[in-house]
């Protein structure tokens, strides 16, 4: 077994993460003998758009088109280049062109992680968090009337295809099926958001017909949020559009301690295209540069891709391997009331995954 | 002092709480020597569509307009009528007629409320959530290409103004200034939704130049949502678009244990058309018709109303009757892991209030 990965540190954190993302990526290799063969690129980076004006080069696609997959640390550097302009540019650049149409995020209580919510365990909170990917409210259609004055109006469209509907509640449905609660979680806002959102609905109630033995509910995505907090045992898949599941899959990690060590997979699942994988978190400016980054993130983003390309094995050695290095304060950074930095943190899930 | 006040309790639970904050409000004219004239309304509930094929009445403006307030139960019986045509045939179609373009929405940990957060004590969580009411995501524009084909496509816009942005920014920039903390927090996702959203945080730093005594501080909807979890005693004033409004004040009182407790005031600052008060939370039909609906929600609604009238001290009291009663779990209701029917809690706190 041989894969072509393209690594994109990107900005920020990600360039301290990526490096030991790296590592447990080539220790793994070592251990389970496959190979790996690694591109490093500085495209995807707002020091790369500094230089070249451009997030990307032009050949960006030839470039990435082979590989295997993405894996991807940060981007973002608003004190240089506008958010819009950063992300645009690469990250939802990739996501649409590569027809990366899930966003899949676990959402997991960690042994050893300081749950915000009060008397849950590991083992309580386990679920996933199905996002579509390409279209919905992120869209690039809209603008700005009477520019500059008093009447100024902005308007941004937000577009649902059946075809981009469809396919995600089809592996939603799909993943929902393969799990043993079998349950699926549709978020909405048809109440107000009245034309778009009761299409969404429409869509769940015609795959779910397909799917007799999935039981599925709709919850507005207000609701939603409340009962992430209130009633996160509830849940085994939930899907939501693209703004919806963003939102979702940050709030899901925080109900679990922190997006601090939260992975996700862009996933092509006809293998069209390379699938991209990165942490939830962002380049994080505010602690960027002093290696107290948490590298868990990057870490687990690493098992993910791993799974995808199918060393599952791999994949589970290096989450039970985080699992125990959680436990121990000292291989924890601060985020986790610990006193690890990035590399030591990152030290523990090695020598754990070495012991596995 | 003279008040004439619409009562609509519109459906499910709404029908069971309102006469509980009506009993509050006629306690309240009584100790502290006002007067109301209480108009009570069937229409704008899904009974009346029943019988009427509309939720409102033609004449429903005329009515409603020499009123002073509207307290208002909770809109939304599914089975019988769709969400999308209840609500925006009533609620919706009152906050923009009467041009109600603040939605105010206090969060705040009260005592005896189990609070799903750890560690966190009442005092703790204290802080308003100011939403805009009258546009953005929730317009009426857009619809479907090639409707019930494989080739379907659903478009719908978002719609900003700077009239009606910078509006609900001077509003929540004024709230902050008079409050202790003098901070705002401006709900965002400038990186994804990537037209108006960069707008928003435009007017935002526009108007923030206007407020030098006021620090602000802007985060993107995601990151904001596992912050209201992880920190919640960080924020002060929290301003959101429509959409992000209506998430941040449910998951805002989920944090602080409950919807069931939280009211909300749809406010024409202006006083050119009357205001509308209304709980939180819903017509929630799982529990409706049973009597066993919290009317916490409903009673600190007239609280609000009342402050809103001018009747300020009338409104401390209510919510200090509300936070002795919550004390005792004998005079709460389920939801708070009380054993108080509907009319056992909201009696409780009209006796706290007669205490007073
Ligand atoms: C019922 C619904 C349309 C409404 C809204 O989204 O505005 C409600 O959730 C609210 O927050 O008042
Ligand atoms: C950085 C941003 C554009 C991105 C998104 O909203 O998709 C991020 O929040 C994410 O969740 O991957």
């Amino acid at each position: 077994r041989h894969y072509r990965i393209a690594v994109i540190p990107g900005d920020g954190i990600g360039k301290e993460v990526v490096p030991e993302g790296v590592r447990i990526l080539e220790a793994a290799a070592e251990t389970f003998g496959f190979r790996l063969d690694l591109q490093h690129h500085a495209f995807g980076s707002c020091d790369y758009y500094a230089e070249h004006g451009t997030m990307l080069p032009a050949n960006w696609k030839e470039i990435l088109t082979p590989t295997d997959a993405i894996f991807f640390g940060a981007v973002g550097w608003p004190a240089t280049v506008p958010d819009h302009v950063s992300l645009w540019g690469s990250l939802l650049q990739f996501r649409r062109e590569f027809d990366q149409y899930v966003n899949l995020r676990p959402v997991r209580l960690m042994p050893g992680v300081p749950c915000p919510l009060a008397g849950r365990e590991p083992g309580d909170i386990d679920f996933y968090v199905v996002r579509e990917n390409t279209e919905g409210e992120y869209s690039s259609v809209g603008g700005t009337m009477y520019p500059g004055t008093e009447r100024e109006i902005v308007i941004q469209e937000t577009v649902m295809s059946r075809h981009g509907v469809d396919r995600i509640l089809k592996f939603a449905f799909d993943l929902a099926q393969s799990r043993d609660k079998k349950h699926l979680t549709s978020a909405t806002k048809s109440n107000g958001i009245a034309i778009t959102m009761p299409y969404w609905d429409q869509r769940v109630e015609a795959m779910g017909e397909r799917y007799p033995d999935v039981a599925y509910d709709k919850y507005h995505i207000d609701i939603l949020t409340a009962h992430f907090v209130l009633n996160p045992d509830r849940f085994d898949v939930v899907v939501g559009s693209n703004l919806f599941g963003d939102i979702l899959s940050d709030l899901g990690p925080a109900c679990t301690g922190t997006i601090g060590i939260a992975p996700s997979a862009n996933i092509n699942p006809e293998g069209r295209f390379p699938s991209l994988f990165e942490p939830v978190h962002g380049s994080a400016p505010d602690i960027a540069g002093r290696g107290i980054a948490n590298p868990v993130g990057q870490i687990w983003t690493a098992a993910m891709m791993l799974e995808h390309l199918g060393e599952v094995e791999a994949a589970n050695a290096i989450v039970a391997a985080i699992e125990t290095a959680l436990r121990e304060p000292a291989s924890r950074t601060r985020d986790l009331k610990g006193t690890a930095t990035t590399r030591e943190a990152a030290e523990a899930v090695l020598r754990a995954f070495a012991a596995v």
